[in-house]
């Protein structure tokens, strides 16, 4: 008798089967019929449907409202899920970034949609920055920092586990190094721009990985004068500086525009000019001034993190876009984004002509972007999309 | 008394009225309080609302159940009608192009979207190809030929107006030279591809322009062994061919795949095959015989042209994507269009994602895309928007 044999058994749901059947990997608690028998973190168990029959193999979570994350649909003799399992996985992983070889900042694992559930894994250079989850990837992260500073060849792995992701499924915030010594400061580049980050320190994990295309696309199409709002450590607007003649950043954080005006000196952007200030109040006083630009690019930070909150986040994303159109000289390009998840796609589109209805401004719609490449969507789990990004021109 | 102030007045119903100031440049027969007294084609007329107060100067068609396609909100006094003005809306309007600066193919003029309703000026090299599918333009085509010939250089402009769009308009089909002399066969590229159309002879407006960019794209992510199917003159093939190993490329039509095959001779892609086959027909024998690609672009000419069609179509795209998607190796990459303006957005991914299921296989979505940057979609009209293009990657 092979030792998987001994998994145990988790049964789901009749509407739980289905679901997981039709490509969602997720089994809520409230969609387990019987729950597993399992004492310690990290337990693989076998998925079966109310009749007994084989789904798959899944982590499961003690804690977390979402108890079951499907790992393979093959059963235990014939796929056991061991750490040459996660190997393959993780391999499997990097080889889909071949398009991005050239590329020294990118997501490496991005958890469901590389059929990894709750493992995030970003590359700064030689570091990587581990996030987990789930508490069953969480079990495992010591043995993934290994397997993942042998994959790439990284001298450092921190563990970047300090996310309100990790209250929801009730494990413990922490930032750590979990492999090399001593600092975890890292170089990356976005095109032809240099970016210092500090893995054990920054927000996020460290940058903003996800907006790297979006960085490097509003770049090609901006010109003129440009407005970069929300600028944080100055990812939009170096690249834009490289064919605008001018580029304004505003930033309220003071450590965020410390670190852009740094970033702009040491990449020898001297037409970047970083202003500590609130996009609210800047965007009102250039409306009211009439100052124009050619480009203007809106990133807020998510304003509708949850959906109770969706009505007055959608009155501020108004208002921010409304007042960036009418600050857009004729032909003006706008570049707005939304990484509120609570807000879909269609609803973000509206939105955003909605102001343009109210600004009295015929719009060109030019691109519909989100994340790049290497944060894809598992299609199974559309409600895991959060980035939004409409590239516009108000004629 | 200027002579602007003789324009012939169009009432708007109240509900016309709202739309137009809402941004959509149209107004349906059944939306005119009362028609403009207009005799001749071609006429601008003055909008006004139910209580008379002025909307704007607009084209208006004497037969078309789309009567009037608004060209400014100023009026006759501020702005009047007149070549002048047509000539600054062409010039901004290549001016947009800007970022495309490097291309020889592109459209230069996008109708409603670049404030010019019912025109649609393509480049080939030294030739363009004008389709006028308003009664306003189709009567100003000729001194149109003149101002594009001037503004861009061409040697030749054909009128390409034998598309089905002119008869809804009540207009005649024709194609003819309205500039230049003799054959009107041209060369453009497509990044490295060089492609011969002749703009008096071939479908559409020569080639499929709204696709280069996806053509282009397609590329840069393929790899390995390719499929691309419906072929047309190799669009997609021959862009797949820079970093494939192989393309077999499907079309039905012998002419089309001739030129396919000349395209791929002329530009030394060796590695590409030419099969004049119905892509039904092949999809079902590769996916009986288990024949599997790394790549399979799938570019259906339009299935769903009227909305009555929509469920049969709809089968058929699912068929095709299903198909499509179990000819996929591990981790092999779909790209899947759709060019039919009656299957939105929505729509279409739902089919996608839908046949991945019922193939079994869990998918990442890239990228979403549309048409080219040359090919703006209005804000106001999002309904003249067809091109949809999913980049799926099957796990």
């Amino acid at each position: 008798m092979p030792p998987q044999a001994a998994l145990p058994v988790a049964r789901a749901s009749l509407k739980g089967a289905k679901s997981l059947r039709r490509g969602n990997p997720w089994l809520y608690r409230t969609e387990l019929a019987a729950p597993p028998d399992v004492k310690g973190p990290g337990a693989v168990v076998l998925v079966v449907d109310p009749q007994g029959n084989p789904i798959g193999q899944a982590l499961y979570a003690r804690r977390s409202p979402l108890a079951l994350r499907l790992l393979t649909r093959k059963s235990p003799a014939e796929e056991p899920v061991d750490d040459a399992f996660f190997r393959r996985r993780l391999e499997a992983s990097l080889a889909r970034r071949a398009p991005l070889a050239g590329r020294d900042g990118l997501r490496l694992v991005h958890g469901e949609a590389d059929l990894l559930p709750g493992l995030f894994v970003d590359r700064y250079g030689a570091g990587l920055t581990v996030q987990t989850i789930s508490e069953g990837m969480d079990a495992r992260k010591e043995s993934l920092a290994r397997m993942l500073a042998e994959l790439t060849g990284a001298t450092h792995v921190v563990a970047r586990d300090d996310g309100s992701g990790r209250d929801f499924e009730g494990l413990p915030r922490e930032a750590r190094l979990l492999h090399g010594q001593g600092d975890a400061r890292f170089t990356y580049h976005e095109g032809e721009n240099r970016f210092e980050v500090d893995l054990l320190g920054d927000m996020k994990t460290g940058a903003f990985l996800d907006q790297v295309d979006n960085h490097l696309r509003a770049g090609e199409l901006a010109r003129g004068e440009a407005l970069d709002l929300f600028s944080y450590h100055g990812g939009f607007a170096l690249s834009l500086a490289r064919t605008c003649a001018s580029v304004l950043a505003v930033e309220q954080d003071p450590k965020a525009a410390a670190r852009a005006k740094a970033n702009a000196e040491a990449n020898g952007r001297t037409n970047v000019t970083v202003e500590n200030a609130n996009a609210f109040d800047v965007l009102k006083r250039f409306d009211t001034e009439g100052r124009r630009f050619d480009t203007v690019v809106l990133d807020p930070p998510g304003l509708a993190k949850r959906r109770e909150g969706l009505t007055t986040a959608l009155r501020a994303y108004h208002e921010l876009n409304l007042r960036a159109l009418r600050c857009l000289k004729p032909d003006g390009l706008l570049v707005t984004c939304s990484c509120s998840g609570k807000l879909d796609r269609a609803g973000f589109e509206e939105m955003v002509l909605a102001a343009a209805a109210d600004a009295k401004r015929p719009v060109q719609i030019l691109e519909r972007r989100g994340a790049g490449l290497d944060h894809p969507v598992l299609g199974g789990l559309l409600e895991t999309e959060y980035l939004k990004a409409l590239y516009v021109r108000a004629l």
